[in-house]
């Protein structure tokens, strides 16, 4: 029996992956979970339901198709882009992945506004990919100058834009964006994960540049993320190569199903959305009577605080209280800072309620 | 208005994607559907009502755990390996994608014997990987001796065997196994996505060698392709490393839930399989008694076979027949080849007798 010395295989993996911890893990049974900007609903039951029947009839020991024609369909229905210029996958995650391997993969640059969704950094790492990091101003907006300022500078492949913004909270405007895009001649992927939650969108951004991808996901207004649906709108002939980058055949039938389902009872959906829109805007309120933190804009389902000087400890108390909310690392701009997912208005109440006394616990 | 040459987007997309075709594509409505090595039997309807019954209880609006206490636990049992060394995806070549990039992307190197599956050399053109294919011999038979001096001589990081081999069909026996492994100190991954068909497996490797990672899905065996689960063993600091590489929460709930279906009732899948061997064992003794091709042996759920001088004419006329089966390309020794999933008695029976009405037109 041979055994080879237990280091050894080990020391071949790469230094970019052995230097990253491991991500972010689901918290299944905190009482009041806040902290993965999840919907503060499920999925209805009735729509489950539906959304079984269907997938019932599917065949399930088949591969699903690559590009499935009816979910491409009503997707151009909604977007008013053609099918053509669609795709989709397991999760948004799977086309910004697919994305920077078209792209940027393997010494390619990339610019990322800072701080941002964090998945953006790490997956440059993991493929290869040189980071730019350009930060957001001091009241953690979009800084579109000097964003076009780094563009021209170096020149990246691809730019990565959050907006809403993960996890401040703030949109980059239109003036914003054509400050941004005019002359550049990359390709930037604007990532409209919350764009329900605020109301507009950046959909005519596709009609002027023809450079833009958007991605989108049925994971938070549509209370999929366990679904794991995201699709990406750009011109078809940029499409055609992000497809090439992903893996085939990753979506599945049931998923499928369910995102037609969610797409012909949005009505449903989008009341709830309101619902959360409401409650966002109660607890910002609330928290602005509050001393002893600073409460940044949303127009995601989520909200940015910072607790000076107190944040980890903080954090740790409404963890011990049932509450938990994100903690927020990787950049002195969220120093102090936690971010929380907007629940139901129970939900939010127990946060508001382990937050004052989690804050006069901690003077 | 400003719109950006149409060119300029393209330009900057990577030459390693440009150059790529598309990937095979799925096409649902053949008669005869015999290309994607699929399982000839949906998920049982009993199986799928039971999924829904579980699933239905998740929570479909939250991230779904990145390692699934349950289905890590069963297996645990099934394969007798701790939890702590199982990882699972969105179907195998999630866990394949992440193991490359744990150890070869972004300039290392692979080796890979050719053919097989080609899905290997893709992702590693895709993620910026170097390729030394290794041939197998004349026979379409694993060649031991010749993979290990290549191993000497290139010193890959990552090994990437697949056993039984897809499209040939044969496996790689324990000696040829320690041949290649007796001394290597990178990263082995065995691809066993068809070892149920096989009657063997190699989880002996485990207790032997700290470096193999073995791969396996629910696609094949388990009439799960389309609900995308596989997982993947090996020493647990080992598949930590992988873990980090893989994108979060990719795995859903509802896959989740078939899996462990599958698990429970593996007795009813187990007989299906065993129907499956038997019809490839018929299938191949009516192809050898065919003049004018040459057919493989086969350890896996379909068959490789050779029409000399005839091959693309056979296969065109398959598909005017109604039964679509795959054309292999991209290696020498798969000249004027096809392969053939075995079906239901039915489909195979529709395959032999539309081979010999093909071959009968095409002299």
């Amino acid at each position: 029996m041979t055994m080879a010395p237990r280091a050894s295989a080990l020391d071949r993996v790469r230094h970019a992956i052995r230097e990253l911890s491991g991500y972010y893990d689901a918290h299944p049974h905190a009482k009041v979970k806040l902290d993965q900007n999840e919907n503060a609903y499920d999925f209805p039951d009735e729509l489950k339901l539906e959304t079984f029947e269907r997938a019932r009839a599917e065949r399930w020991e088949r591969y699903y198709a690559g590009r499935p024609p009816e979910l491409l369909g009503g997707l151009s229905a909604l977007t008013d882009w053609p099918a053509a210029g669609i795709i989709v996958g397991n999760g948004s995650n799977e086309l910004l992945m697919a994305t920077l391997l078209a792209t940027a993969a393997v010494g390619g640059r990339v610019l990322i506004v800072q701080p941002s969704f964090l998945l953006y950094g790490r997956l440059c790492r993991i493929l290869g990919a040189e980071i730019v990091g350009v930060p957001l101003d001091a009241h953690l907006a979009f800084d579109p100058g000097r964003i076009r300022r780094a563009i021209e500078r170096i020149d990246p492949s691809l730019v990565l834009i959050c907006s809403p913004n993960n996890p401040t909270g703030a949109s980059i405007d239109p003036p914003g964006l054509r400050t941004i895009l005019d002359g550049y001649a990359g390709v930037a992927l604007i990532d409209e994960a919350y764009h329900e939650f605020s109301g507009t969108n950046c959909r005519w951004l596709l009609d002027e540049y023809d450079n833009v991808v958007l991605l989108r996901t049925f994971s938070k207004a549509m209370s999929l993320a366990g679904l794991r649906v995201g699709y990406l709108l750009g011109q078809p002939p940029l499409v055609e190569e992000i497809l090439k980058a992903k893996l085939p055949f990753s979506l599945n039938p049931v998923s499928c199903q369910a995102a037609l389902t969610a797409l012909r009872h949005r009505t449903i959906l989008r009341s709830r959305v309101e619902t959360i829109v409401a409650e966002r805007d109660r607890v910002i309120a609330m928290l602005r009577a509050q001393p002893g933190i600073v409460v940044y804009p949303s127009d995601a389902n989520f909200i940015l605080l910072r607790v000076p000087g107190r944040g980890d400890a903080v954090i740790a108390d409404l963890a011990e209280r049932g509450v938990r909310v994100r903690k927020l690392r990787g950049h002195p701009l969220l120093e102090d800072s936690l971010r929380v997912s907007v629940g139901t208005p129970g939900q939010n109440d127990s946060f508001l309620t382990a937050l004052a006394a989690s804050l006069a616990a901690n003077v």
